[in-house]
């Protein structure tokens, strides 16, 4: 049983966690409106709502629905709509309209999502579409285009606001009022001169609060934070977040301006880099799709090499085990202990690498800091070590006897010296190769502390028990 | 041996991932200048700087000669350059300077930088300046500073830019105009009532584009997005990134306008958030300070209790193992296969709970998915077990015969299937009871598997090997 809302009562619950059930209740309810012919109720419903919530509602919609319900909105809307939907979303619809339609609508488009948008067409849509825009924009679209998916260039926008150096603040403004309506901000404009080099900033803050007669070349920045369009694009994030900047401008290899990235755009590159990131930490190779879209063969295969690969190292584990048979044969009791020294070696290893790993990528390390951190890391290791060492040793005086506890004592802080120092070195050497540290975490340090935690366990207990 | 750069001809790596050596680089040129007495030299260069790079260079120089340095810029920015100093700085420095220095230079402070200084001064410091303040600064710095840590209230700021609604928009801008020197931004600006409560948002680019003497009522939009006082800062974070805002209105609980959350502090949120995740999918204890800084005592505390929990886990996979123990004794080839299908089962887990974690934090999956995810898991996991034992039962008829290969393949796809599936449910099941799904990640899942599998695996041999 639901509630029946009038849709004109209806608030996006945005304290809640999961926006994603409002929207399939509204869509169901849209569908039934529209179903009556009452198109009027949700177009003033839809138009009363931010964008990013009628693209939510639009993502439930079934097909031909969602194109309907869209089109009770102005072009203008329309094509911001459309930056919000998911790329997936945007093709299907990209695809249903007619020819015209669509590059009306792409016109209209932010430059940079409308490239995005393109770039997900097939060749032969893009052939199609290419000829009906005006050739400014058919360049536009091509040269954005063709940037690789991972540079600057793939996320900067071409849209900018630019002014001549000569013009005064209150002549700046004037113009800027008429570029409001293209550009993608019109809080920072660019200066450049005839071949497009950048030759300063200027804020909409500081031409409003300079005197009417000041010229833009007096008051603008003339040495402004840039990045160049081939950088990666990580790198313009960074910038944005570190100069708490609105936008940043983009050069070409010649100096040219060729775009800007916006902040919230930089934020959606931070957001791509932290699940990455999260992937590379981790023992699944990266899914380019939502995980709830994979297929069974997507997921076996992000998930099978990890697999396989370290049963490998176990392998090696298991090899040192059999090597010590005669140890473990003539003292059975030795095995209860196996799994704990084992784990605690991989354990310390993998929470050393986390720190190092996030030190490293936050910039609170840096790899010149390696030796002084290493005699710290040994301190605190030998502590943890002794601490897991006698607790475990009193179950060992139990179990097997003062001997065993010895050995399992002993074992225990070998092992965990071991594991610690692995893992703090590893991400250190991965830096060192200018491989990414998080590679070097959980999976690798674990692998290689289980053989070594074996080995030592059993060569203890050997020498120890006198086999 | 250093190559010697005049100051003025240095410019900053910004391509670099290290720009902390470049500023330690610089220090020691400053220091070397300033003991010469060439401050000039040094003002020139630190004004050509962008004030994150200053903040860079002053945390890099001795005590005394960072107050000296930073003496050199205007009071404005001193002030906006103290925001970009890390707290302990900032403490350091507010600590040496007289108080009425401190005063001015905290007056010309952001209102929320100022408040976060305020806080980390000790009780003495706080109530030795405080009457130091006018009245309505004194207030702002109270009722700022009272916010929890953890709320949208600790980050937001009370200098934001108001409107009447009944101004033309020429009038408006020329009241955005006066404001500019005090507001965090002026690019929105709030409308409100006698008793402060929130009319309506309009942005500068609206008021540019309006005709001159429509009015902001008629502009402004009446249904913005805003976040109350007391919600989670997180919050905050994700409305500014889903409504792509460069500033967000706070409210109290009586709808009244207190703040704004400006964009560059979202982000500054979403990246600390990103850090406690981090440490949540971690065996590590988060910690408060940097990596670098923290003491032998702090490192232990963050790490002793999950060892120390993991090996009551371990615990567990030993007494399985004790209880087989004659099953182990007459077939000790079963050994070498231990710790490789022990381990297949956590990291199959693992796997399966790193894309669920993942899914429902950035809301691809959502609860309501579990049943039909479920079954795709299984199917996975099956033929991820299968390829495994394959793989894994050649080696078994080599090391101990056709009766050890199939007790090890079939344990092979239990281990995998059972790993898999724990790994899949207990994300969800944390997510069902409100918990952060992040905390059922590795570690535990690991846990569970290993003593599942021991038992498994033995279980299986006993039967099979007929004991």
């Amino acid at each position: 049983m639901t509630v029946q809302t009038p849709l004109s009562e209806f608030r996006f619950d945005r304290d809640s966690e999961d926006t994603g059930i409002d929207a399939g209740f509204i869509a169901v309810e849209i569908q039934r409106l529209m179903g009556e012919g009452q198109s009027q109720a949700v177009r003033e419903f839809i138009e009363s709502q931010e964008l990013a919530d009628v693209a939510a509602i639009i993502e439930e919609l079934p097909e031909n629905d969602d194109l309907e319900v869209m089109r009770l909105l102005s072009l203008h809307d329309q094509a911001e709509l459309l930056g919000y939907l998911r790329p997936s979303s945007q093709v299907a619809i990209a695809t249903c309209i007619r020819r015209r339609d669509l590059v009306a609508l792409m016109s209209a488009m932010s430059h940079d999502e409308r490239a995005d948008l393109y770039k997900q067409l097939d060749a032969e849509a893009q052939e199609a579409i290419l000829p009906a825009f005006a050739k400014a924009e058919r360049e536009d679209l091509r040269r954005l285009a063709a940037y690789e998916e991972w540079t600057v260039g793939s996320v900067m926008t071409s849209d900018y606001a630019t002014l001549a150096p000569d013009l005064t603040s209150t002549q700046a403004i004037e113009a800027l009022r008429s570029q409001a309506i293209e550009a993608e901000t019109i809080y920072y404009a660019y200066i450049i001169d005839a071949e497009r080099r950048l030759l300063g900033v200027v804020s909409l803050r500081d031409l409003l609060t300079a005197r009417p007669r000041q010229r833009v070349s007096e008051i603008m920045d003339t040495e402004p934070v840039w990045v160049r369009a081939d950088a990666e694009q990580e790198e313009a994030a960074k910038l944005v977040a570190r100069y708490d900047l609105l936008a940043l401008p983009v050069l070409d290899n010649n100096d040219r301006l060729v775009g800007i990235v916006t902040a919230d755009d930089a934020m959606d590159v931070t957001e791509e880099e932290v699940t990455e990131d999260f992937y590379k930490g981790s023992i699944v190779q990266p899914i380019e799709m939502s995980v709830a879209e994979a297929t069974i063969a997507t997921l076996y295969k992000a998930r099978i090499f990890w697999l396989v690969l370290l049963v490998f190292g176990n392998i090696f584990s298991g090899a040192g085990i059999a090597y010590f048979e005669d140890t473990i044969a003539a003292h059975l009791a030795l095995l209860f202990f196996l799994p704990l020294l084992i784990a605690s070696g991989g354990n310390a290893g993998t929470q050393s690498a986390t720190l190092m790993v996030r030190a490293l990528a936050t910039g609170d390390v840096r790899p010149a800091d390696f030796g002084k951190l290493l005699s710290r890391e040994a301190v605190v290791a030998l502590t943890l070590g002794v601490t897991m060492a006698v607790a475990v040793s009193t179950i060992g005086v139990w179990r097997g006897g003062p001997e065993i506890a010895w050995v399992v004592a002993l074992a225990m802080i070998s092992i965990v010296l071991m594991g610690a120092l692995i893992g703090m070195c590893l991400p250190f050497i991965f830096a060192k190769f200018n491989r990414d540290p998080a590679a070097a975490s959980g999976p690798l340090v674990t692998s290689i502390a289980d053989v070594l935690g074996v080995l030592i366990y059993f060569t203890i207990a050997t020498q120890l028990l006198g086999l």
